[in-house]
C-alpha cells in the first residue's frame, strides 16, 4: 500500500482543487519525512477532521543551521508513503528544494519575540525558516487546517501566533506527544541514538514528571524545580549535556519564576549526534497524575 | 452614489465568499484612503480584469516611524467612498484599528535585502509594516488579483516578490503612475503642499524626464545622470531636500554606476511637511521619447 505522490506546486494545487470541488474539507500535516507513530497520530487526526488529507514531505533547508544535520537528516520515501496511506492521507506533497526555492526566498516571515529564547537560542534563524516555509505551504496548499506535534512546543507555538497574526484562513490544530511505552518523545532524531544513549534518552520525560510531581507537592521555586530535573539528568543521563531547562509562561514563552499557574516546562538535551527535546505543560494547582 | 462598508473581517469574507460562489473573480486594491485619481485608476483596472473589486482603506500604524505622520495622514472617508463607487469597487474593506492589531502582531513578514535601500533607509521598519499588513490582507480578502501602483515603486517591487516567494495564489498587478497634467505624480500627500511648494513639486518628474533624456543621448554614468538631476532640483525646486536619488536595477534593486541596461531612476524629496517620491524605468538603448 502507498500513497499518491505529488512532486509540484501546480499539482498539488489541481489535486486539492479536485478535491474541494469533490465538497472535501481540506488537511495539512506539514513533515520533514522520516515518519514515526507520532506523525501517523496525526495524519489521523487530520483524516477526522478533513476529507482530504495533505501530508508534506519536505527537509527543508533553510531552517537547519551550518554544522546542523541537513545533509543527514534521515530520509525514508518510499517507508514514509507508506505510513502515509496506512493513516489515511490521500497525497504526499514532495517537493524538491528548487520547487520550492527556486529562486530562494529573499522573504522572511518571523515571530522575532518568540524566537529568541528555548530553542531558538541556540538555533539562530531555526523558526524564520520553520514560519516561512510554512507559510508558503499554507499557501500552497491551502487547507483549512494544518497539524502540528506538541513535542515541538515553542514550533507550535510560534506558527500559530504566525496563522493567527497573519490571518491565514485556517485552523492551526496541535495534538498530544506520542511517545515510546518507556515515556520517550517520538522523534526523527531518535534513529541517531546508539543502544546506551537511547536508555539514557528516557530521562527527558522522567524529569518532566518529576518537574511535575515537585509542583504538584507545592514547590513554587522555578529554579528548584530545574534544579531538580537537572540534577535528575545528571543521575540518569550522565552523557546528556543540557541545552536548556525552561519554566515558560505557556503562551507568550517568557520564563517564569513562581510556578502559581499554569506552565510549560521544556528542555534540550544533546545525547551522542541527536538533540532531543520535550516538554509538558504543569499545573500549580494540582498534583500531577 | 456610495458604496458599501464592510468593517470587520469575518463581514469582508462572507461578501467575498458569496460573490465568489456567484462565479464571480475578486480584486483587491489595498489603500490608506485619501483616495486620488491614482487610485481610482488602479481600482477601473481592478473592475476590468475581476467581477468583484474590494478596496481597503486602513491607514496601517505599523508602517508609520515614530515622528512620522500617522496621526495627520489624510482621512476622508466619503469622499473615498464616492470615488469608490463611481471607479467601480464592490465594497470597502475599512476596519479600524483594532480588528487588524488585537493581538497585535509579534509576526513580521520582511523582504530585508530589498528593504534596506531608497525610502527604507530612512523610513526603518516601514516596509516590515507594509508587508505584514499587505500579507494580512492577502489572506483576509484572499484575492485572485491584487493591483498596485507603480508610483511606489520599491513597495511594489518588494510586495510582487512577497507574493512570489510566498506562494500566495493570486497575482499581483502593478499600474502605472497617473500624474496631474504638469506631471507630478498623484499623491495623498500632495495636500501637505502649499501653493509655492506645488509649483516646486513639478521637479521631481521634470528630473526624471531629464534622467532619461541623458541616458538617451548616450551618457552612461550614474553618478552623473544623477548630479544633473541634482542640479535640476537645486535650481526648479529650491526649497526642497534630497532625500535620495539612486538609479538601481529595477528587480534588485541594487545601485547601478553604468547605465547599460535598463534601470529604475527613483528620487525622493522633502517639501515642506511633505516627503515626495517618483520614479521611472530608463532604458540606455533608445533615446526617451
Amino acid at each position: 500500500m502507498t500513497c499518491p505522490v505529488s512532486e509540484t506546486i501546480a499539482d498539488i494545487r489541481a489535486r486539492v482543487a479536485r478535491s474541494r470541488a469533490d465538497g472535501l474539507s481540506v488537511a495539512l500535516v506539514p513533515t520533514m519525512g522520516a515518519l514515526h507513530a507520532g506523525h501517523e497520530s496525526l495524519i489521523r487526526a487530520a483524516r477526522e477532521r478533513c476529507g482530504f488529507v495533505v501530508v508534506s514531505i519536505f527537509v527543508n533547508p533553510t531552517q537547519f543551521g551550518p554544522g546542523e544535520d541537513y545533509a543527514s537528516y534521515p530520509r525514508s520515501p518510499e517507508a514514509d508513503l507508506e505510513a502515509c496511506a496506512r493513516s489515511g492521507a490521500a497525497v504526499a506533497f514532495m517537493p524538491q528544494p528548487a520547487e520550492m526555492y527556486d529562486p530562494p526566498s529573499l522573504t522572511v516571515v518571523s515571530v522575532p519575540s518568540l524566537s529568541g529564547t528555548l530553542c531558538g537560542a541556540s538555533r539562530p534563524g531555526h523558526f524564520e525558516g520553520v514560519c516561512t516555509v510554512v507559510a508558503k505551504l499554507f499557501n500552497i496548499v491551502q487547507p483549512d487546517q494544518a497539524l502540528f506535534g506538541a513535542k515541538d512546543y515553542q514550533q507550535a507555538t510560534i506558527l500559530r501566533r504566525m496563522a493567527g497574526d497573519l490571518n491565514f484562513p485556517l485552523e492551526v490544530v496541535v495534538c498530544p506527544t506520542v511517545r515510546e511505552t518507556d515515556g520517550l518523545a517520538m522523534s526523527s532524531r531518535n534513529r541517531y541514538l546508539s543502544g546506551g544513549q537511547r536508555a539514557q534518552a528516557v530521562a527527558l520525560h522522567e524529569s518532566l514528571l518529576l518537574a511535575g510531581r515537585l509542583a504538584g507537592q507545592g514547590e513554587r521555586s522555578a529554579g528548584r524545580i530545574a534544579q531538580a530535573m537537572r540534577e535528575h539528568l545528571a543521575r540518569r543521563a550522565p552523557d546528556g549535556r543540557i541545552d536548556y531547562i525552561q519554566i515558560v509562561d505557556p503562551d507568550s514563552l517568557a520564563d517564569v519564576d513562581t510556578v502559581d499557574r499554569p506552565v510549560q516546562v521544556l528542555l534540550a538535551v544533546r545525547l551522542g549526534r541527536a538533540r532531543l527535546i520535550d516538554n509538558m505543560r504543569v499545573d500549580a494547582a494540582r498534583p500531577d497524575r
